[in-house]
């Protein structure tokens, strides 16, 4: 089986992390590939560099997609996700989805510890737009400047621990979902330090994409994941534009 | 006072009919600009054609704000919106947006009439993401080839009237929003031929525009609609780092 | 266009409170009225006030809604408003309503700022009924005596900005309202100082109801908001009675 | 025990069917009284008539309250009612609220049979504000003339015994409400003729009521349902006058 | 009128506790027995420790329900209760049901005062399921170890109404739910020491039981409340037995 | 990794149609036991068949669960997980959840196919506990007898893939949920037949299970989901007393 996962940011130390942790989580066999936005920013933040992500993650598809098995958005807060499921003729799915559909197996009350204060605005609305609000315990976050995006697990550990720690006793989390791909494989050094289960995007999502690829659940060629009904288009990228085709091949 | 709409399709005919209507809606003194995206698809019903309009809106705002008070996305689903207003230093508001805003002041359960099936499920996410799932009592939709996406509420004018006086009657809606800028005017054309009030998006959309801008409620310098805050960025259009940067001044 | 503004208590000063901010918003060849209530309380704080303010809104609406294009209900709450609705042959609004109408164009979250602690239960039940529960960030009150209605807002002005300042920042609040008709001109007193939107009722409401008198969306003649089914009544005072029939009409 | 019964509108008949169902169900030992609106409507079908039946409601409670255990707002949709437990010194209920209490301990989906076509969005709001909307199944009622209220149940039983059968067929209700006083008592004659338990307002509202006289869970002196502060007022009749009082004593 | 009730844990001094509130509260005539659980644990906390209780629960009634007018499940988060719905062909209720048919009637947010940290967790589920949780201001606990489950009010008379004045200063209750049959008369030794109403979940349950038999409202033939389909059985306990057939005489 | 799978209903028949299609669908190096109850029914169709399912699973679970690396409830509806999670060491998931990981990986609206009308309301109480009423399009249930309970897929094949063509056609179903144990592998057989994505339960439940198994995300040694705090107990059979004290070791 063979995943493509996709980094919707410019930040190749992240694709590193990305790529360790999913080779760590998946099963044998599985053969993992990552590759980087050439355009974007750092890190998404905001809805606006989202906006930006998701454009990048859908040109990566389109160029990408073919010869894999299934294709994972590999940034917190999936950019472009629900509009892939639309168009890439193999299943999809994205670190928050994935982590949410791990940590509702463990426990009723989820918290979401994430990597800045800014960025917690955007990961709620898209937790609430899955229907996970009512489980949503609360989103904690660090507030210090980030010096390096890649070398924030190790730069800031203590206290990523320390929100969890918190979210646990002042919040009522019964899991924890450690947010964020810059933050993948911490949920790993983190094993058995935190008196609740604590869950990974990275390896929820490389997990799942292989268990939807092994189900064979079948394609929606009706309803709103079915793809895009065919009309004129014009100036698009060639890999958008085989995108739109694809999905109705 | 001067307004920049944004149709976020390459439909110049579309583009006519929001200019017309923004025209006959505007008060004294409001000049209005239409601009029509170079690329994407002709009307969106998905959400990864939203995707591709979302960016589209991006360049095109990017590009051509200054100098204007406020800013509209005329496309029903504001494509863009949430992200725009993060970035643009003038109010900004969208079809969807601003036609809930008229709708909800005239009748508490409001009913959307749609161009087309598919594109249901776009908007039934949209409006229940700005928290107004509670108050929608229906959406019904064109069943129907749509020939000139232009020409639709001419070719379709009977119909669509049928369709709202299915939603008074069998969905209990007491306000019906007539949605699609390809529909911008149909309320006008319908005057008095309904038995409750109808709701069209664009005049909503340049009146509460200029309202926004009357009332000077302030930017947000702190929250989730802030400028996003400094990182890195590369490959990105002109157009698009400008407005990264432009947020902040 | 000619607006006729009821303060549903019988604070004279209040009344003049609005009408300034009333005439100060309105757009050019707008006239403004403000009627205050013969019987009533100084100010409603409570579901039994409320009852009171909007029996004396009605009856206020029934003699003098005659020759006017809209109708607003000057207090925040808007007692009698979906009421009136029904029955008037005009456009109707109130405080509450419109400020919500310009506040959810400007941000997700709102926080709602008053003027005592007891208000804030009728406050969140009026909001929560409007279906706008989910995007209200927290509602902040002053918790000392109010010596006069009408110098609220010189005499707290500076405890009022901290409630604020403390909603973005321990609420979470995108947007403020500031909340009740003696706060009215407040929003324009702090413009620039607060780090967040800033919304004013009375303004709202005054450019909301030209909005809606623009528009011309037509009445509804079938729903919840059509006038109220013919049937016997007596004892009603004439102006109440008028209204049940003028409905009709 | 001495309980006041408080019917909102003009309708004699209808208090007779009130008085009747009220002292049948009552506990050995329990007074009950009736006292009808001298002003009002025939019966309550919009929101603007519940604000007239609002208002006759608190000037009959002004009047006639002292010396009773508790008071009930006898008309479903409960006119008056949170305003009165502001500041009436004993407990008070209404049919709907009461009748929802039977119903809930009864079964999970709750559907209620109303009078008329238009009564139905003023008694979904109510239910709503309630905090019961999730088990609302449904709102079924009669759609042609009411040639006398008070004779409703008698020339209507066989139209309103299938409107409930049809709520079990088709909207899988598991307790039916038999919504208004004017239908008063029919739940007795039904007994035994539906296939799911079916509860009436009226001996829901008497049985209740004793309740709370019984288990004496003392008064509220404290949030929102203490009595409004002390405040100016000016021309309120004095029953109304002395309720705003009567709350603090 | 007969009433059983069934204490589903172990704790005899508890069943005592239940007895004597009962008998206080039931109405003249009114004969009260409680039968205590053969196996379980001493009080329930956890969502297992509610298994085991919601199938003593049913044992009991399997065994003692003949003779009875109605059956109350004397443990608040009534186990087995709407199990048993479905079976018994009389009236059953619970303490957190019955509580809130109370409680509602009362003031619209309510708080429960619980007795220990850990069952609040599962205390909420009860409620939320229930469909209350928009009325539900907070859950507090005791947060110290129980030496005798008989013997908690009396130790902890002073911390529980510590609890209950919180909930009011900081939650916003309106209405105090004790919560627990080991708090069964609590309420009765706090009369007129809180400022809001306190509501009992022994007491509320003998009188709503008693209004439930006096309503005479019929039984579920239809629907989720009906006797389960006959189908094969095998190894269960003769009780258990009895009531999947005693359902459907 | 060995997985134990629990059928909570007495029918050897179904234990075999799990066994067969959680062999098909386990990763290599997956070994499966089933084991059947000695005690209940033949099939769950009601809250009181629930609760004999769920305590005789937690008897099994107490007795059979030691050497297992995770722990499945084979039947939807998943009578006694959440109990099982606070007690079990090892990861223990549901036919019901497990379905709903994977749906809302594959669409956003849910419709459950079931076998029997009666078992709807269950179904629907339990997947609106998990939160995800939001997203359940519709439950969809066959309405005839059932001669053999291991026979249903093959007698009603067609009749239950009609039903899933309606819920696609007219309730927006974009993934099907094929419910039931009865229903183990039909989702298989009909692969390629339905136009949107087909879930099962037990080959979700198999693959989930192996993926906490493989995430290795710890265990609730706080919050809800931790051991029940040690309490007097008696009475009970040894396995479930088992389980009492092995949460806590």
């Amino acid at each position: 089986m063979r995943l493509l996962l996709i980094n919707p940011n410019i930040s190749d130390s992240v694709s590193a992390l990305i790529l360790a942790e999913a080779q760590r989580s998946a099963a044998p066999g599985t053969e993992i590939d990552v590759v980087t936005a050439p355009l974007g920013v750092a890190y998404i933040e905001t809805r606006f560099e989202a906006l930006i992500g998701a454009y990048a993650t859908a040109q990566l598809a389109g160029e990408h997609h073919a010869g894999y098995d299934a294709v994972v958005v590999a940034a917190f807060g999936d950019p472009g996700l629900t509009a892939l499921r639309e168009v890439l003729p193999v299943p999809v799915t994205g670190l928050t989805e994935a982590a949410l559909a791990s940590a509702h197996l463990l426990g009723h009350r989820i918290s979401v510890i994430a990597i800045s204060q800014r960025i917690q605005a955007w990961y709620r609305e898209i937790i609430e737009g899955y229907g996970f609000g009512s489980r949503l315990a609360s989103i904690r976050a660090l507030d210090r400047p980030l010096a390096s995006i890649g070398g924030i697990q190790d730069a800031h550990a203590a206290a990523l621990k320390a929100l969890a720690e918190r979210a646990v006793d002042e919040d009522g989390a019964e899991v924890i979902v450690l947010a964020g791909a810059p933050l993948a494989g911490l949920a790993r050094s983190l094993h058995g330090q935190l008196p609740v289960p604590v869950v990974d995007g990275v390896s929820s999502a490389v997990r799942h994409a292989e268990t939807l690829v092994a189900l064979q659940p079948g394609r929606a060629l009706h309803g709103s994941f079915a793809a895009p009904p065919a009309k004129p288009h014009q100036g698009l990228p060639a890999a958008i534009a085989r995108l739109l085709h694809a999905g109705r091949r």
